[in-house]
């Protein structure tokens, strides 16, 4: 018997110019742009433009490719539909995500085609109808009509827009692109690898899209950043309430938490040993963001529960060297943004989703069926017994 | 930089119970059974048994079971209105059963439950909608109304009662159920594979269903049994139009397509080095259908023609032990029964929806992310350039 590589942990699947973490320095490339680089200059525009066609685009490229997108942002009718009734039975918002982009393939409107050409424009109509599915799907299961989208806007405003039914401020606007940067592409986790899976068997764009949004909502997925939010909030409640500072309130949390081996969300990696550089980049932006829209009140309250959470780590668990996530700077981010903690994995979809292409588009120029065997564990030669006699 | 395991043909993802592929000695076994041991003497609905619970059911255990099943046929109205939709668009067969399926999240009872009763309740209510969606979207795409399901008829005849309006007769609805237990299960093959890569990050089982089946529509995924019928039923008429024997006809055909290196739809198997034991059991449920149902002639001019093909197959490429494979008896086994080749893939996936639960209730049960990694060949160091330096 072959020997089991359970989880693929240290299986090389392939090669990729898409990105590239090194855990131990803790670093992460973009499309040949350290993160740092890129994320916080780049409208998100430019930064699937780079991911899809490895370069920046120059004026021109990036106002066609912008237009592309914005002219494919209103929901065709059976997707609305779906919706709908989607919201009247309360479906969490990942699976009407799924449902939904699984609609879109009713309006493709050249099914056949299957240039990279083609799938370059299918993957602009797909993920253009990306934040109007989420924000549409959120103001229904809040009871309110969905806002129209607005071919004006950028992707990344017009998603706000979208939520609100407010253009949003230029600080929040920058504040949303470089989170949308920042967690386009990671490497091969678990989305990108089921679309890559899917895809290898060159099924349709959609397909592996619509498997990828399946894969993502899946608890071990990892980046969730809900858990995080609510725990600085619960903190600077507890603070409200007691009088205490969150600074007190922040440690004796955490360190209930360890004492009770529970994990603290927003704080470790399985890839990264040292500070995942995604924290940095979404640090800077925070800070940046509540300087310029006010609210730092809770930003210097979630740097005290950040600063208690590390210290009670490195006591409980000396030389482990954890470090902040990037779940705990997109909580943060997210919150600063004005969007509510059950909407951040939908909006973590409404990036990837770049990601997720341009991992579909290698994997169908590669043209390699990805097809892993196992080994069997069961019963060899049971014999047939008729119903009477079982 | 560590070795690439391209496609990951040879490694082995895990343990599994469920199926066992000898492609040295054409072995096949099904949750403990040689294949031919099992699926000319099951019902569906026993094979199902056996591979979720690993033991074919009593008699009490098969009823409840059977009950389960046929009480969740019905269509959600809002799966009914999207196959509409979809019929309208003329949406290929696997997009709209994909589709379908993915709508059936709206009506989980029991949306957050995930014990493993829970799961097969979940999965009972999943696979029982599989020939509705499919016998239903088949009729609307050629103008005919969805014949409403019954619940006095096993899966398999409910199923071709609801694509003709007609139950049919034993022998016909036997076909069937050796083809349905033929292919439920084949190792870890890529769709089975997408399955588990959702479900291992503890996402439910629908999401893992759906993802399998955008996988199963890739034409890479194999098993498409279309083109084979589509080649007997093509030498057959140029037999006809000719007068010569559909012999001398095969052989020419053949001849043609291997002097210009095309593939013979129906023959050879990237796994079985020797006759694909699946082949063997359809073809004796091929011949017993034929004498029973009479269409002898189709029959004895489909053996005409694997013989030629068999022998072109040996004389152009001696030595390759290249076999009929599943395909083949497929196309003739669905074709006896009175089956389009449009419809084969999805027929195929109301099968293998069986194996893919199992699976996943396996994966469940392991609980391991399966996440491989890559290696990068990209740029390093690119920087930012503003836009209007581009």
């Amino acid at each position: 018997m072959a020997e089991i590589a359970r989880g693929l942990r240290n299986v090389v699947l392939t090669e990729t110019r898409l990105s590239m973490i090194d855990g131990e320095v803790g670093k992460l490339i973009i499309a040949g742009f350290p993160l740092e680089e890129l994320a916080p200059h780049a409208t998100f525009e430019e930064v699937l433009y780079l991911l899809w066609h490895d370069r920046l685009p120059n004026a021109d490229e990036l106002t066609t490719f912008t237009q592309q997108l914005s002219a494919n942002r209103s929901l065709p009718e059976t997707t609305l539909t779906v919706l709908q009734v989607a919201a009247q039975n309360k479906l969490p918002l990942m699976d009407a995500l799924r449902m939904g982009v699984d609609t879109l393939s009713l309006v493709d409107p050249e099914p056949e085609a299957t240039s990279i050409e083609a799938n370059l424009r299918r993957a602009s109509r797909l993920l253009a109808h990306f934040p109007t599915i989420v924000a549409s799907y959120w103001r229904l299961l809040h009871g309110q009509e969905p806002v129209t989208p607005r071919s004006d806007l950028s992707h990344a405003a017009n998603f706000l827009y979208m939520v609100n039914g407010q253009v949003p401020e230029p600080a929040i606007t920058r504040g949303m692109e470089t989170y949308l940067n920042t967690v386009v592409d990671h490497g091969m986790n678990a989305s990108t690898f089921t679309a890559r899976v899917i895809a290898s068997t060159r099924s349709d764009m959609t397909s592996a899209i619509v498997g990828a949004i399946g894969s993502l909502k899946g608890p071990l997925h990892g980046g969730a950043p809900g858990p995080a939010a609510d725990m600085v909030f619960e903190i600077r409640e507890r603070a409200a309430r007691s009088g205490r500072s969150v600074a007190e309130e922040a440690k004796d949390w955490a360190t209930a938490k360890l004492q009770s081996k529970e994990r603290i969300m927003g704080f470790g990696h399985r890839v990264y040993r040292v500070r995942d550089p995604r924290a940095d980049v979404l640090g800077g932006a925070v800070r940046q963001l509540f300087q310029q829209t006010g609210g730092l009140d809770f930003y210097n309250d979630a740097r005290a529960v950040e600063d208690a959470m590390l210290q009670a780590l490195e006591e409980y668990k000396p030389g482990l060297r954890i470090k902040t996530n990037v779940e705990f700077y997109t909580a943060l981010i997210l919150h600063g943004i004005g969007l509510e903690p059950e909407i951040f994995s939908p909006v973590f979809a409404i990036s990837r989703v770049g990601g997720w292409v341009a991992h579909i588009l290698e994997q169908y120029a590669e043209d390699e069926l990805i097809r892993p065997t196992t080994n069997y564990n069961g019963a060899y030669d049971r014999k047939w017994v008729p119903l009477a006699e079982r």
